[in-house]
Protein backbone atom coordinates (compact mmCIF):
# COMPACT_ATOMS: atom_id res chain seq x y z
CA UNK A 1 0.00 0.00 0.00
CA UNK A 2 2.91 2.34 0.64
CA UNK A 3 4.58 1.57 -2.28
CA UNK A 4 1.90 3.14 -4.15
CA UNK A 5 1.83 6.31 -2.32
CA UNK A 6 6.18 6.31 -3.08
CA UNK A 7 5.11 5.70 -6.32
CA UNK A 8 2.43 8.76 -6.58
CA UNK A 9 4.79 10.98 -4.93
CA UNK A 10 7.41 10.45 -7.19
CA UNK A 11 5.39 11.25 -10.35
CA UNK A 12 3.82 14.52 -8.58
CA UNK A 13 6.26 16.01 -7.01
CA UNK A 14 9.77 14.04 -8.29
CA UNK A 15 10.12 13.08 -4.83
CA UNK A 16 11.60 9.86 -4.48
CA UNK A 17 11.04 8.92 -0.71
CA UNK A 18 13.59 5.78 0.35
CA UNK A 19 12.27 3.86 3.58
CA UNK A 20 8.61 2.26 3.04
CA UNK A 21 8.70 2.04 7.09
CA UNK A 22 9.24 5.73 7.66
CA UNK A 23 6.67 6.27 5.53
CA UNK A 24 4.21 3.48 6.95
CA UNK A 25 5.03 4.93 10.71
CA UNK A 26 4.29 8.21 9.66
CA UNK A 27 0.67 7.27 8.58
CA UNK A 28 -0.59 4.67 11.42
CA UNK A 29 -1.85 6.12 13.93
CA UNK A 30 -1.93 4.50 17.77
CA UNK A 31 -5.19 2.75 17.93
CA UNK A 32 -4.76 0.66 14.66
CA UNK A 33 -1.77 -0.88 16.64
CA UNK A 34 -3.40 -1.68 19.59
CA UNK A 35 -5.96 -3.64 17.32
CA UNK A 36 -2.98 -5.71 15.66
CA UNK A 37 -1.62 -7.14 18.38
CA UNK A 38 0.93 -8.70 15.78
CA UNK A 39 2.00 -4.97 14.25
CA UNK A 40 5.42 -4.32 14.66
CA UNK A 41 5.96 -0.55 13.97
CA UNK A 42 5.14 2.47 15.79
CA UNK A 43 2.63 5.25 16.05
CA UNK A 44 2.95 8.44 13.65
CA UNK A 45 3.42 10.68 17.31
CA UNK A 46 7.22 10.77 17.37
CA UNK A 47 7.63 12.12 13.64
CA UNK A 48 4.95 14.38 14.32
CA UNK A 49 7.13 15.86 17.44
CA UNK A 50 9.72 16.07 14.43
CA UNK A 51 8.17 17.55 11.69
CA UNK A 52 6.31 20.37 13.73
CA UNK A 53 9.63 21.99 14.54
CA UNK A 54 10.65 21.11 10.63
CA UNK A 55 7.58 23.14 9.36
CA UNK A 56 8.43 26.03 11.59
CA UNK A 57 12.00 26.30 10.85
CA UNK A 58 11.64 25.76 7.04
CA UNK A 59 8.78 28.24 6.73
CA UNK A 60 10.56 31.03 8.94
CA UNK A 61 13.58 30.49 6.86
CA UNK A 62 11.67 30.79 3.74
CA UNK A 63 10.01 33.81 4.91
CA UNK A 64 12.92 35.83 6.11
CA UNK A 65 14.39 34.78 2.64
CA UNK A 66 11.27 35.60 0.64
CA UNK A 67 10.46 39.01 2.04
CA UNK A 68 13.89 40.79 3.41
CA UNK A 69 12.17 44.18 3.97
CA UNK A 70 9.41 42.53 6.39
CA UNK A 71 9.69 43.65 9.85
CA UNK A 72 9.73 40.46 12.61
CA UNK A 73 5.98 41.67 13.22
CA UNK A 74 5.23 41.08 9.25
CA UNK A 75 6.73 37.71 8.99
CA UNK A 76 5.43 36.38 11.76
CA UNK A 77 1.76 37.24 11.15
CA UNK A 78 2.17 35.39 8.32
CA UNK A 79 4.18 32.18 9.47
CA UNK A 80 1.22 31.91 11.79
CA UNK A 81 -1.46 31.82 9.21
CA UNK A 82 0.46 29.76 7.29
CA UNK A 83 1.46 26.96 9.88
CA UNK A 84 -1.71 26.43 11.56
CA UNK A 85 -4.54 23.19 11.31
CA UNK A 86 -6.43 23.89 8.14
CA UNK A 87 -3.26 24.60 6.11
CA UNK A 88 -2.03 21.43 6.90
CA UNK A 89 -4.96 19.70 6.34
CA UNK A 90 -5.72 20.87 3.29
CA UNK A 91 -1.70 19.83 2.03
CA UNK A 92 -2.44 15.85 3.58
CA UNK A 93 -5.32 15.72 1.53
CA UNK A 94 -3.12 16.92 -1.52
CA UNK A 95 -0.96 14.30 -1.10
CA UNK A 96 -3.60 11.99 -0.39
CA UNK A 97 -2.67 11.53 2.82
CA UNK A 98 -6.01 10.77 4.48
CA UNK A 99 -6.49 7.95 2.05
CA UNK A 100 -3.30 6.10 3.53
CA UNK A 101 -3.77 5.98 6.76
CA UNK A 102 -3.92 3.25 8.99
CA UNK A 103 -6.72 3.83 11.68
CA UNK A 104 -8.17 2.26 15.31
CA UNK A 105 -11.87 1.28 14.08
CA UNK A 106 -13.16 3.89 16.56
CA UNK A 107 -11.62 6.62 14.77
CA UNK A 108 -12.82 5.40 11.37
CA UNK A 109 -16.20 4.89 12.33
CA UNK A 110 -16.08 8.52 13.73
CA UNK A 111 -15.13 10.31 10.84
CA UNK A 112 -11.50 10.96 11.68
CA UNK A 113 -9.94 10.33 8.15
CA UNK A 114 -11.69 13.14 7.28
CA UNK A 115 -10.47 15.36 10.64
CA UNK A 116 -8.56 18.55 9.98
CA UNK A 117 -6.80 17.48 13.50
CA UNK A 118 -5.81 14.25 11.93
CA UNK A 119 -4.86 15.31 9.08
CA UNK A 120 -2.30 17.96 10.42
CA UNK A 121 -0.95 15.96 12.33
CA UNK A 122 -0.11 13.43 9.73
CA UNK A 123 1.12 16.35 7.64
CA UNK A 124 3.64 16.83 10.82
CA UNK A 125 4.42 13.54 10.66
CA UNK A 126 4.88 12.87 6.87
CA UNK A 127 7.09 15.85 7.08
CA UNK A 128 9.50 14.01 9.77
CA UNK A 129 9.64 11.31 8.15
CA UNK A 130 10.87 12.75 4.97
CA UNK A 131 13.06 14.98 6.48
CA UNK A 132 14.76 11.37 8.13
CA UNK A 133 14.54 9.73 4.58
CA UNK A 134 15.48 12.24 2.03
CA UNK A 135 16.81 15.63 4.10
CA UNK A 136 16.22 19.27 4.78
CA UNK A 137 16.67 19.84 0.94
CA UNK A 138 14.09 17.53 -0.32
CA UNK A 139 11.31 19.05 2.27
CA UNK A 140 12.06 22.79 0.84
CA UNK A 141 11.73 21.28 -2.54
CA UNK A 142 7.88 19.51 -1.40
CA UNK A 143 7.29 22.76 0.79
CA UNK A 144 7.56 24.94 -2.32
CA UNK A 145 5.58 23.15 -4.72
CA UNK A 146 2.40 22.45 -2.56
CA UNK A 147 2.86 25.26 0.20
CA UNK A 148 5.06 27.86 -0.28
CA UNK A 149 3.32 28.54 -3.84
CA UNK A 150 0.39 29.01 -1.94
CA UNK A 151 1.38 32.83 -0.70
CA UNK A 152 0.79 33.87 -4.21
CA UNK A 153 -2.35 32.71 -4.95
CA UNK A 154 -4.27 34.13 -1.68
CA UNK A 155 -4.80 30.77 -0.08
CA UNK A 156 -3.92 32.26 3.22
CA UNK A 157 -5.73 35.03 2.65
CA UNK A 158 -8.89 33.04 3.55
CA UNK A 159 -7.26 33.26 7.77
CA UNK A 160 -6.95 36.98 8.49
CA UNK A 161 -9.44 38.36 9.93
CA UNK A 162 -9.82 41.70 7.43
CA UNK A 163 -12.13 43.39 8.96
CA UNK A 164 -10.20 43.56 12.37
CA UNK A 165 -7.22 44.54 10.02
CA UNK A 166 -8.97 47.47 8.57
CA UNK A 167 -10.28 48.64 11.77
CA UNK A 168 -7.12 48.70 12.91
CA UNK A 169 -5.60 50.46 10.30
CA UNK A 170 -8.05 53.25 9.84
CA UNK A 171 -8.10 54.01 13.86
CA UNK A 172 -4.56 54.32 13.94
CA UNK A 173 -4.55 57.66 14.07
CA UNK A 174 -7.76 58.10 16.16
CA UNK A 175 -11.50 57.16 16.33
CA UNK A 176 -13.22 56.93 12.67
CA UNK A 177 -16.69 56.16 11.99
CA UNK A 178 -16.40 52.84 10.21
CA UNK A 179 -19.54 51.05 8.53
CA UNK A 180 -21.04 48.60 5.97
CA UNK A 181 -24.29 49.12 4.25
CA UNK A 182 -25.87 46.87 2.29
CA UNK A 183 -26.31 48.01 -1.21
CA UNK A 184 -28.21 44.66 -3.02
CA UNK A 185 -28.95 41.34 -2.05
CA UNK A 186 -29.90 38.94 -5.77
CA UNK A 187 -31.53 35.67 -6.14
CA UNK A 188 -29.86 33.18 -7.92
CA UNK A 189 -30.37 29.72 -8.94
CA UNK A 190 -31.08 27.06 -6.01
CA UNK A 191 -32.67 29.40 -3.77
CA UNK A 192 -29.10 31.29 -3.27
CA UNK A 193 -28.56 35.07 -2.60
CA UNK A 194 -25.82 36.98 -3.65
CA UNK A 195 -25.66 40.08 -1.65
CA UNK A 196 -23.11 42.99 -2.40
CA UNK A 197 -21.96 45.37 0.73
CA UNK A 198 -19.94 48.46 0.77
CA UNK A 199 -17.81 49.33 3.17
CA UNK A 200 -17.43 53.14 4.08
CA UNK A 201 -15.38 55.48 6.56
CA UNK A 202 -17.02 58.72 7.58
CA UNK A 203 -19.38 57.88 4.72
CA UNK A 204 -16.86 57.84 2.14
CA UNK A 205 -17.26 54.58 0.51
CA UNK A 206 -14.01 52.42 0.35
CA UNK A 207 -14.80 48.95 -1.19
CA UNK A 208 -17.99 46.90 -2.17
CA UNK A 209 -17.99 43.42 -1.81
CA UNK A 210 -20.31 40.33 -3.01
CA UNK A 211 -20.57 37.32 -1.03
CA UNK A 212 -23.25 34.52 -0.45
CA UNK A 213 -24.37 35.95 3.55
CA UNK A 214 -23.68 39.83 4.13
CA UNK A 215 -21.00 38.45 6.82
CA UNK A 216 -19.30 37.36 3.41
CA UNK A 217 -20.15 40.09 1.62
CA UNK A 218 -18.55 42.33 4.70
CA UNK A 219 -15.48 40.41 4.75
CA UNK A 220 -14.31 40.23 0.84
CA UNK A 221 -15.29 44.40 1.00
CA UNK A 222 -13.22 44.95 4.12
CA UNK A 223 -10.34 43.17 2.12
CA UNK A 224 -10.60 45.15 -0.62
CA UNK A 225 -10.62 47.94 1.15
CA UNK A 226 -7.24 46.89 3.26
CA UNK A 227 -5.65 45.89 0.03
CA UNK A 228 -5.99 49.43 -1.10
CA UNK A 229 -4.63 51.26 1.36
CA UNK A 230 -1.95 49.19 2.08
CA UNK A 231 -1.49 48.69 -1.71
CA UNK A 232 -0.75 45.08 -0.27
CA UNK A 233 -2.33 43.76 -3.29
CA UNK B 1 34.60 45.27 18.07
CA UNK B 2 33.22 42.35 16.20
CA UNK B 3 35.98 41.13 14.87
CA UNK B 4 37.14 40.33 18.68
CA UNK B 5 34.07 38.10 18.93
CA UNK B 6 34.60 36.50 15.66
CA UNK B 7 37.94 35.65 16.96
CA UNK B 8 36.96 34.95 20.19
CA UNK B 9 34.23 31.94 18.56
CA UNK B 10 37.04 30.53 16.39
CA UNK B 11 39.60 30.03 19.26
CA UNK B 12 37.33 28.76 21.45
CA UNK B 13 34.63 26.61 19.04
CA UNK B 14 36.39 26.26 16.32
CA UNK B 15 33.57 28.14 13.93
CA UNK B 16 34.39 30.81 11.81
CA UNK B 17 32.07 33.30 11.36
CA UNK B 18 32.56 34.98 8.03
CA UNK B 19 30.02 37.92 7.65
CA UNK B 20 30.77 40.88 10.68
CA UNK B 21 27.95 42.86 9.36
CA UNK B 22 25.72 39.66 9.92
CA UNK B 23 27.19 39.17 13.16
CA UNK B 24 26.79 42.71 14.28
CA UNK B 25 22.96 43.34 13.36
CA UNK B 26 22.63 40.41 15.54
CA UNK B 27 24.23 42.31 18.43
CA UNK B 28 22.42 45.81 17.37
CA UNK B 29 19.32 46.53 19.70
CA UNK B 30 16.52 49.41 18.01
CA UNK B 31 17.05 51.80 19.71
CA UNK B 32 20.91 51.98 19.19
CA UNK B 33 19.71 52.66 16.03
CA UNK B 34 17.46 55.74 16.38
CA UNK B 35 20.41 57.61 18.61
CA UNK B 36 22.92 57.07 15.97
CA UNK B 37 20.91 58.23 12.77
CA UNK B 38 24.01 57.91 10.44
CA UNK B 39 24.03 54.12 11.67
CA UNK B 40 23.41 52.37 8.19
CA UNK B 41 22.38 48.72 9.75
CA UNK B 42 19.07 46.94 11.04
CA UNK B 43 18.23 45.76 14.61
CA UNK B 44 18.54 42.13 15.40
CA UNK B 45 14.65 41.20 15.53
CA UNK B 46 14.25 39.75 11.70
CA UNK B 47 17.89 37.30 12.89
CA UNK B 48 15.81 37.09 16.14
CA UNK B 49 12.46 35.47 13.98
CA UNK B 50 14.75 33.24 12.22
CA UNK B 51 17.10 31.76 15.15
CA UNK B 52 13.95 30.69 17.43
CA UNK B 53 12.36 28.65 14.64
CA UNK B 54 16.10 27.51 13.92
CA UNK B 55 16.91 26.43 18.24
CA UNK B 56 13.12 24.54 17.86
CA UNK B 57 14.04 22.10 14.90
CA UNK B 58 17.69 22.05 16.35
CA UNK B 59 16.56 20.50 19.07
CA UNK B 60 13.71 18.73 18.02
CA UNK B 61 16.21 16.80 15.44
CA UNK B 62 18.85 16.26 18.00
CA UNK B 63 16.29 14.90 21.17
CA UNK B 64 14.51 12.99 18.63
CA UNK B 65 18.07 11.10 17.28
CA UNK B 66 19.96 11.36 20.79
CA UNK B 67 15.93 9.41 22.42
CA UNK B 68 14.76 6.71 19.96
CA UNK B 69 12.92 5.21 22.83
CA UNK B 70 10.90 7.98 24.31
CA UNK B 71 7.81 8.98 23.20
CA UNK B 72 6.95 12.45 22.05
CA UNK B 73 5.76 13.44 24.99
CA UNK B 74 8.87 13.11 27.07
CA UNK B 75 10.64 14.49 23.93
CA UNK B 76 8.44 17.52 24.37
CA UNK B 77 9.06 17.93 28.02
CA UNK B 78 12.86 18.24 27.73
CA UNK B 79 12.61 20.25 24.85
CA UNK B 80 9.96 22.56 26.61
CA UNK B 81 13.16 22.89 29.46
CA UNK B 82 15.62 23.70 27.22
CA UNK B 83 14.13 25.50 24.69
CA UNK B 84 13.73 28.56 27.67
CA UNK B 85 14.29 32.45 28.55
CA UNK B 86 16.67 31.14 31.32
CA UNK B 87 18.93 28.49 29.26
CA UNK B 88 18.94 30.76 26.17
CA UNK B 89 20.15 33.71 28.53
CA UNK B 90 23.10 31.74 30.16
CA UNK B 91 24.39 30.33 26.80
CA UNK B 92 24.45 34.49 25.71
CA UNK B 93 26.83 34.84 28.72
CA UNK B 94 28.74 32.49 27.69
CA UNK B 95 29.51 33.35 24.07
CA UNK B 96 30.00 36.89 26.20
CA UNK B 97 27.46 38.03 23.80
CA UNK B 98 26.74 40.47 27.07
CA UNK B 99 29.57 42.51 26.11
CA UNK B 100 29.27 43.27 22.70
CA UNK B 101 25.66 43.74 22.25
CA UNK B 102 25.11 47.77 21.22
CA UNK B 103 22.10 49.25 23.05
CA UNK B 104 20.49 52.38 23.58
CA UNK B 105 21.48 54.79 26.16
CA UNK B 106 17.83 54.40 28.20
CA UNK B 107 17.98 50.32 27.86
CA UNK B 108 22.26 50.85 29.34
CA UNK B 109 21.22 53.02 32.00
CA UNK B 110 17.78 50.29 32.92
CA UNK B 111 20.71 47.03 32.91
CA UNK B 112 19.28 45.39 29.87
CA UNK B 113 22.85 44.36 29.38
CA UNK B 114 22.13 42.13 32.20
CA UNK B 115 18.37 40.99 31.63
CA UNK B 116 17.86 37.64 30.83
CA UNK B 117 14.90 38.19 28.35
CA UNK B 118 17.40 40.68 26.06
CA UNK B 119 20.15 37.72 26.39
CA UNK B 120 17.22 35.19 24.60
CA UNK B 121 16.67 37.79 21.85
CA UNK B 122 20.42 37.75 21.23
CA UNK B 123 20.84 34.44 21.40
CA UNK B 124 17.97 33.84 18.90
CA UNK B 125 19.26 36.64 16.70
CA UNK B 126 22.77 35.09 16.95
CA UNK B 127 21.93 31.56 15.83
CA UNK B 128 20.01 33.11 13.26
CA UNK B 129 23.27 34.79 12.25
CA UNK B 130 25.54 31.83 12.55
CA UNK B 131 22.92 29.51 10.29
CA UNK B 132 22.66 32.44 7.29
CA UNK B 133 26.70 32.85 7.55
CA UNK B 134 27.91 28.93 8.13
CA UNK B 135 24.78 27.05 7.62
CA UNK B 136 22.91 24.09 9.50
CA UNK B 137 25.43 22.24 10.30
CA UNK B 138 27.67 24.83 12.25
CA UNK B 139 24.54 25.69 13.94
CA UNK B 140 24.31 21.96 14.75
CA UNK B 141 28.48 22.22 16.21
CA UNK B 142 27.86 25.15 17.96
CA UNK B 143 25.00 24.03 19.70
CA UNK B 144 26.87 20.23 20.90
CA UNK B 145 29.22 22.24 22.21
CA UNK B 146 27.07 24.55 24.55
CA UNK B 147 23.75 23.61 24.35
CA UNK B 148 23.06 19.98 24.22
CA UNK B 149 25.58 18.94 26.15
CA UNK B 150 24.19 20.08 29.31
CA UNK B 151 22.05 17.48 28.96
CA UNK B 152 24.12 15.34 30.84
CA UNK B 153 25.23 17.88 33.31
CA UNK B 154 22.23 17.76 34.64
CA UNK B 155 21.64 21.84 33.76
CA UNK B 156 17.97 21.52 32.90
CA UNK B 157 17.20 19.93 36.07
CA UNK B 158 17.03 23.28 37.62
CA UNK B 159 13.99 23.95 35.45
CA UNK B 160 12.03 21.23 36.42
CA UNK B 161 9.67 21.29 38.97
CA UNK B 162 10.32 17.86 40.72
CA UNK B 163 8.08 18.36 43.63
CA UNK B 164 5.10 17.94 41.30
CA UNK B 165 6.00 15.70 39.40
CA UNK B 166 7.23 13.45 42.30
CA UNK B 167 3.70 14.07 43.65
CA UNK B 168 1.99 12.97 40.41
CA UNK B 169 4.07 9.90 40.12
CA UNK B 170 3.28 8.55 43.51
CA UNK B 171 -0.52 9.25 43.12
CA UNK B 172 -0.94 7.41 40.04
CA UNK B 173 -2.88 4.85 41.68
CA UNK B 174 -4.79 6.89 44.04
CA UNK B 175 -3.97 9.21 47.08
CA UNK B 176 -0.97 9.09 49.10
CA UNK B 177 0.71 10.79 51.95
CA UNK B 178 3.61 13.15 50.81
CA UNK B 179 5.57 14.85 53.79
CA UNK B 180 8.46 16.84 53.88
CA UNK B 181 9.88 16.94 57.51
CA UNK B 182 13.21 19.38 58.40
CA UNK B 183 15.43 17.06 60.12
CA UNK B 184 18.38 19.20 60.72
CA UNK B 185 19.38 23.11 60.37
CA UNK B 186 23.10 23.75 60.67
CA UNK B 187 24.97 27.28 60.90
CA UNK B 188 27.79 27.35 58.69
CA UNK B 189 29.36 30.63 57.23
CA UNK B 190 28.23 34.45 56.40
CA UNK B 191 25.31 33.98 58.88
CA UNK B 192 24.06 31.18 56.75
CA UNK B 193 22.59 28.16 57.38
CA UNK B 194 22.14 24.78 55.73
CA UNK B 195 18.65 22.74 56.20
CA UNK B 196 18.30 18.93 55.20
CA UNK B 197 14.72 17.49 54.85
CA UNK B 198 13.31 14.35 54.11
CA UNK B 199 10.76 13.54 51.99
CA UNK B 200 8.43 10.92 53.43
CA UNK B 201 5.78 8.41 51.49
CA UNK B 202 3.27 7.50 53.84
CA UNK B 203 5.79 7.68 56.46
CA UNK B 204 8.31 6.03 55.35
CA UNK B 205 11.55 8.02 54.60
CA UNK B 206 12.42 8.07 50.41
CA UNK B 207 15.28 10.58 50.00
CA UNK B 208 16.92 13.44 52.14
CA UNK B 209 17.94 16.74 50.43
CA UNK B 210 20.08 20.19 51.79
CA UNK B 211 19.47 23.38 50.99
CA UNK B 212 20.28 26.90 52.10
CA UNK B 213 16.38 27.44 52.75
CA UNK B 214 13.73 24.39 53.61
CA UNK B 215 12.19 25.22 49.98
CA UNK B 216 15.53 24.34 48.45
CA UNK B 217 16.56 20.92 50.31
CA UNK B 218 12.77 19.96 49.44
CA UNK B 219 13.30 19.93 45.73
CA UNK B 220 16.68 18.43 46.30
CA UNK B 221 15.07 15.56 48.37
CA UNK B 222 12.17 15.45 45.88
CA UNK B 223 14.33 15.07 42.74
CA UNK B 224 16.56 11.97 44.51
CA UNK B 225 12.81 10.37 45.47
CA UNK B 226 11.97 10.75 41.66
CA UNK B 227 15.17 9.94 40.17
CA UNK B 228 15.45 6.82 42.84
CA UNK B 229 11.81 5.71 41.47
CA UNK B 230 12.14 6.68 37.93
CA UNK B 231 15.75 5.32 37.85
CA UNK B 232 16.58 8.40 35.80
CA UNK B 233 20.07 8.76 37.05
Amino acid sequence: MFSELQTEIEARYDIHFDDLSLLEEALTQANYINEHPNYHGRDYQRLEFLGDAIMQQSSAVYLFKRYPDWDEGRLTELRILMVQTRSFAALSRELHLDHYVQLGHGEEISGARNRDSLLEDLWEAFIGALYLDQGQDAVMNLLEQVFFSKIDTGFYDRFVDYKSKLQELLQKNGTVDINYQKISEEQIENNEQIFTVAVQLNGKQLAVGEGKSTKDAEKVAARRAYKDLTMDK
